[in-house]
């Protein structure tokens, strides 16, 4: 038959993508049956999660596809009417409510995550994108993990890695995050600058063609004005860029940071280190909205996410928007396709060095 | 002749702006030449400035307006084929050059505004705009304000004013502004918080219909997520909300603050209390860009300002943009035009009762 015959060409084509399904009380199972017709456009996903909440899902959306529960990943054949399953826990997940902190869902959470984790170390796939999971369902089961990305650095034994949201082709690195306002000025070094400055270079240089062009915002209005309003510039953030430009990489600040990102707007800069969270995250919200995702720098797997949480306030109604998970899983294929050209040339290679 | 009759009648019935020059040296002249034809079309205007640079820049934007010197704002008959300009000092300006800080230029600046506020305060206009100084050239002139604010609150004996950027629709007023980031911690009080929340209501409330809704942003990341990340939210912007809802203020808030910026695009707000400078001026310029402007509460006059500098760097070669300035103006017109109805019941009631 050729027509299945050029079916099957094309499909293995694609990245394999493992979707895991987060938290089952919050709104990964409806976003990965809303977005699945989108995903299996451009990727060969299979989920890693509860075959029957992603049932009840698909149900609520009033999906007509149908959820093929698989024992293996190499029998999983997805397409528009078929989303394939693995289940990825022994956890009962059949009293679990929509929008209620559950231990048994934070294990089963805990437990996917793990399970993909292993199946990309083997090979089994290319990139992991993960629905979002909840830091009190991993609490109330006994696992204190601020969230994802501790998890999988643990599990793949990586001590140096980073996040990058993206958002319509611009990359954001945080220099510190979640903290109080009070304690970014302890934890602002030239080497954690710095540090920031080269994990923003190595992704957004597997993301843009050429050489990523940096803005490193300041952490003073006006940049400080010339020494007038704070030093950190001077003392912490100029000495950064310039040992960056000096390693070769196209830096350039501190620019103020109100105007850095219009001008990043502007197809100025393809990637921005801001120097704390709510600097990076107005802009990002208010530029890229649900089209931002998050993607792990550092890891020896390619793994993206949703840059939304559980959204417990409206789980289970079936009214969540899947672009964030879109999003995640495009860049995700993209990043997994140029490791599949390059021999895998891992982000791991600098930043693990 | 009717059609004089009516024209004059019409045109009396615009408000009297008074647009100041500003820094000759800076893009003042030549916005107030390109946005001429906007203003005399929702305002009488007249400028107070320096008549040659103000020729100079009617020239080098190629505009077929010609500029009338004046000596008395009553001889003022402005029109699109006519700009009436008093003359503000008494400095040599003939040597002045775009783009270079001048103490004369400075001193000037000084002059336009300070005979500005007095023509205002004798009720000869109905409000001011103002173009951009340039604080080097203030202090080249031995005048070290740090801009107009200073002034202007000086020479009409206000004790408290508060300054508001708008944009679009939504007004942000700043707890703390230029200071270091270090420096905001020791300036965020309960009080400070409450004081910009009634300023926020009294102005808005100017602009919009009906109470005007207020959206108070949190210092930290996730508005502290409970306190997990600092305790100015429980401290000190919580209850400074308390104080003003029990005063019949429609606030709320804290509320993370990259979140909060979208939910006002989205119409939820019609005005932000933000806690620091950058963290409503990153918002403010990605969403209102160069239509933003400011508006000065809490004097006896009405004042408005583009919301950008002198622009140095590109001032002389005829490219500067007039958005700001003619946003400005059409605020100060709104502001104008209500006072004249209401019987000049100025903001200053509330402020410095």
């Amino acid at each position: 038959m050729v027509a299945d015959k050029r079916f099957h060409s094309v499909m293995h084509d694609k990245p394999r993508l493992l979707i895991t399904m987060g938290d089952v009380a919050g709104i990964g199972p409806e976003i990965i049956a809303r977005g699945w017709q989108e995903l299996v456009s451009f990727s060969r996903p299979a989920v890693i999660g509860d075959p029957a909440h992603l049932h009840a899902a698909v149900d609520l959306i009033a999906s007509a596809a149908v959820v093929e529960t698989i024992l293996e990943l190499d029998r999983s054949e997805p397409s528009g009417k078929v989303i394939p399953c693995l289940s990825g826990t022994d956890q009962d997940l059949s009293r679990v409510r929509a929008g209620r902190v559950s231990a048994t869902a934070g294990k089963a959470a805990y437990d996917f995550l793990c399970l993909a984790t292993d199946k990309l170390l083997a090979g089994d796939a290319d990139a992991m994108v993960t629905a979002p999971l909840h830091k009190e369902g991993l609490r109330a089961a006994g696992l204190p993990y601020p969230g994802h990305t501790e998890i999988l650095a643990e599990r793949t034994r990586t001590p140096h890695y980073g996040m990058m949201l993206f958002a319509d082709g611009l990359g954001v690195v945080h220099v510190t995050l979640h903290m109080a306002l009070r304690e970014v000025f302890r934890h602002l070094t030239k080497e954690s600058v710095v540090e920031k400055i080269r994990l923003l270079h190595e992704i957004m240089g597997r993301l843009v063609d050429g050489a990523p062009r940096i803005g490193v915002a300041a952490l003073n209005p006006h940049a400080s004005d010339g020494g007038l309003f704070g030093d950190e510039e001077a003392r912490i953030i100029q000495p950064a860029v310039m040992v960056a430009q000096k390693e070769g990489i196209d830096a350039a600040g501190p620019f103020p940071s109100d105007t850095l990102f219009v001008r990043a707007r502007s197809g100025e800069f393809d990637g921005i280190v801001a120097m704390y969270h709510d600097q990076g995250h107005i802009a990002l919200k208010l530029l890229g909205g649900l089209r931002a995702v998050n993607i792990t720098v550092g890891l020896p797997i390619v793994r993206t996410s949703v840059a939304h949480g559980t959204a417990y306030d409206i789980a289970g109604r079936g009214i969540a928007d899947a672009t964030s998970l879109i999003e995640a899983a495009r860049v995700a294929a993209r990043l997994a396709n140029q490791n599949r050209h390059e021999g895998a040339k891992a982000t791991r290679s600098v930043l693990n060095a």
